[in-house]
């Protein structure tokens, strides 16, 4: 689905990572493999689609919103090191560290998460106060209580296994969590009043979590041509998966249940929220 | 050299890891070994004396210094990992793989850099414009045009022999660009005048350089029992540092210099610089 915003979000992150120097081609290099590698920028788009449903003018949080696309890239990379769920490939290509080796993979993310702060604090035409608080949001949804603490409970998932409840928890930090981030930034940086914000989490919350119950499906039932990696990797590794708790069609029918839920929290939105629901309704029956 | 204000920035470093969550006790235990661990807290005193003398009031800034510890420390962590520069000690202790794995230990660092950019972005009691530069500042210095860059130089002069410029640009990048941080955000949080910010940032550069050539100094000649890590590690690994190009009593004479240079600087502050000159003139003479 690539559409106007889409393009507008990949512009922004070209432009971003356009005049790199050449002092540490092997870290930029890999940097740019990973960052413009054609993911569908969900997290941008909901954030820059939020943003404009709650009045934003311009594109003044596009820098924004590509900072947040560096970060989800960032922990896409650690996610895939050896020392981690070492997986070769990723979006249908080597993963960073086949590409680009260990060291340098390792590095990469460490310098795209940073240079998704920078991208974030750079933003301007908008209130700094909105900004801060912008940042705060992202840094603890991308964080050790967010993100990373979802990573932490995901590995250890590996050799424990979770109850329904303890999974939820796990894919509402490691998933819905930047998704959320994403959403709420959007409000924020629109200034949009606390309730609306709250509506917003609300939303990221429940398509997050839709969003990781559609991967686990896909990953025992789709095409690996189609979806660009191994397939069948989670029964291979032995991970519980909202699949092999629920069954395939249990975990459907919850991932349906979510996407009506998220969808309702956008209607306590005044605006137009058109796209925010193609998008939403998009991601329900996505094959990759 | 532990003094009022290094206490408080212990404090406050505790204070902001007091409240883990036990769900992912594995990561906020390494967190918290790396990050307590009594380091010399450089940086984050440095950003405080700054502060303090461009007319600061109150602690407003002291969140902010922590954070910047906190990124310093996720550097540490990662660079002594196996695939970067594989050093089982730091500080006199087991580094934080060793203790705690490799997983644990990059997710760590993962957090930690997270963690800072969220201490930062809750500094509150000062100006929202000045919170955001000072990010924008921190970002750019820790990442890929700063620290992140100077690793992979670093990395790459294991294979390569550098010129004593190239040297200097590497040891610019690694070590001095977070010390000119620390000077620079010191100024900006307390609202200096632009030369401030940049005899600041002069400040920092030279006390940066010579903060490494020390530390090449005390890999060739300090006791490893003083120092908590092992010496002779350079020469071991074949690395060029300030010592194989200038020799000893050469790379004294550099510090000296630089530590001369940097203490010009200061002249050009108003205020009373005491303090930073003793800190200044103490790394010049630190035996670890």
């Amino acid at each position: 689905m690539t559409d106007s915003l889409t393009a507008l979000i990949e512009k922004e992150l070209a432009e971003q990572t356009a005049d790199f120097s050449r002092e540490y081609i092997e870290l930029t290099d890999a940097m740019r493999y990973s960052l413009l590698s054609g993911g569908k920028r969900i997290r941008p788009r909901i954030l820059m689609m939020f943003y404009r449903l709650c009045g934003g003018k311009n594109e003044a949080a596009l820098p924004f919103a590509a900072g947040l696309e560096m970060i989800h890239t960032y922990s896409l990379i650690h996610d895939d090191l050896p020392c981690m769920d070492d997986d070769d490939m990723r979006r249908g290509r080597p993963s960073c560290h086949k590409a680009y080796g260990e060291t340098t993979a390792l590095l990469a993310g460490d310098a795209l998460l940073t240079l998704g702060f920078a991208a974030a604090a750079k933003t301007t035409g908008l209130p700094a106060e909105r900004v801060t608080r912008a940042i705060a949001v992202l840094a603890e949804r991308a964080g050790m209580a967010g993100m990373v603490g979802g990573q932490v409970m995901d590995l250890r998932f590996e050799r424990e296994t979770p109850s329904l409840a303890e999974l939820h928890n796990m894919v509402e930090k490691k998933t819905a969590c930047l998704i959320m981030a994403a959403a709420e930034i959007g409000c924020i940086l629109a200034g949009a009043p606390e309730e609306q914000v709250a509506a917003a989490r609300e939303y990221g919350f429940k398509t997050g979590l839709a969003f990781q119950i559609i991967d686990d499906i896909l990953d025992c039932a789709a095409d690996e041509a189609v979806l660009g990696k191994p397939t069948g990797s989670d029964a291979k590794n032995g991970k519980t998966t909202f699949v092999t708790l629920l069954g395939i069609e249990g975990a459907r029918r919850e991932a349906k249940d979510l996407t009506t839920r998220a969808l309702a929290a956008l209607d306590r939105f005044e605006g137009d929220h058109t796209e925010l629901t193609e998008l939403t309704r998009h991601l329900l029956v996505r094959e990759y």
